[in-house]
């Protein structure tokens, strides 16, 4: 169900989900989703459980630059792929709709940071950033200009938006900002 | 018109918005309102491009970091406030259904940054940041970490994440991430 949902999210978009289109497409009856998922937004909901479940590890580069962006890069690279894109843009969009699809969108941003916070940490015992600095606030600084870019101003996003995202990251850690009392 | 869209964007968001409600509240017939604005994106286009029109300033406190502050205070304080939050926050949600309305908000935030890139040619002036550096990438740090919060994660904002935000932007800006070659 959860493939069906991504693949008419992918085609669709949020605002053209149907729980006719997903039943059809995996096989099941309506009714059997209705009465199982309650509908559009229990779909999507489920759908998006699945990303906290995988596997998903961040990138281990050896130094917080090649961290970072490794990071960014896959942010760019999954939204540069019209395919690939197609279901995260879905979910942003549901969860101005929904409140259920928005619990589960912040759901999964709570749960990519704080398996990302392994990145400050490996660089704060390298000395690469001071001690106590914030790791979700080092990985929002990095990732947070591609997203505004993504749904909120349409810019385009090239290797110097995610060097310069980047490289804002890695100097404002370095300097401390990011730390207790920075 | 605008005023009348607006105010039944705060009430009811993108979602609930009809050319019908919006006719009655301003007192213009409905076919008419279909006649001049083709509908609700062309109500909600319109209403977007006042924000263009409009005399906004972007503050002069003296510094680099004031100046930013005072940016990212308003980005806050405006969507801290159900009723002043309401119309931008819909405008966001009108961008995923309707080209008109995602044009209309780039070009929005596009006025916002030039109008803002005076900040980073007076700091520059100053001696704050580097020669050439780039003033829409300083204001664009600001304030994504800001709408990447209220539109993506739902993350909750305090003076500390505006203070951290600020201060990323100063520090990168310092040390050159955004000047040319930077």
């Amino acid at each position: 169900m959860r493939d069906a949902t991504l693949a008419e999210l992918a085609l669709h978009g949020y605002a053209g989900l149907t729980v006719e289109n997903v039943a059809e497409r995996s096989g099941v009856h309506k009714t059997t989703v209705y009465r199982r998922w309650g509908g559009v937004d229990g779909l999507v909901v489920d759908a998006l459980d699945l990303a906290g479940e995988d596997s998903w590890r961040p990138p281990d580069t050896g130094s917080l630059e090649g961290d970072l962006r490794g990071l960014a890069d896959e942010v760019r690279a999954t939204f540069a792929d019209a395919e690939a894109g197609a279901a995260p843009s879905a979910f942003v969009a549901a969860a101005f709709h929904s409140e259920r699809a928005a619990a589960a969108l912040h759901a999964f941003f709570r749960d990519r940071h704080a398996r990302s916070a392994v990145i400050v940490e490996r660089a704060e015992r390298r000395g690469e950033v001071p001690a106590g600095t914030d790791a979700g606030a080092v990985v929002r600084a990095t990732t947070a200009p591609l997203y505004f870019r993504l749904f909120i101003t349409g810019e385009p996003m090239d290797g110097g938006t995610v060097a310069q995202a980047v490289g804002a990251a890695v100097a404002a850690a370095r300097a401390g900002v990011f730390a207790a009392g920075g």
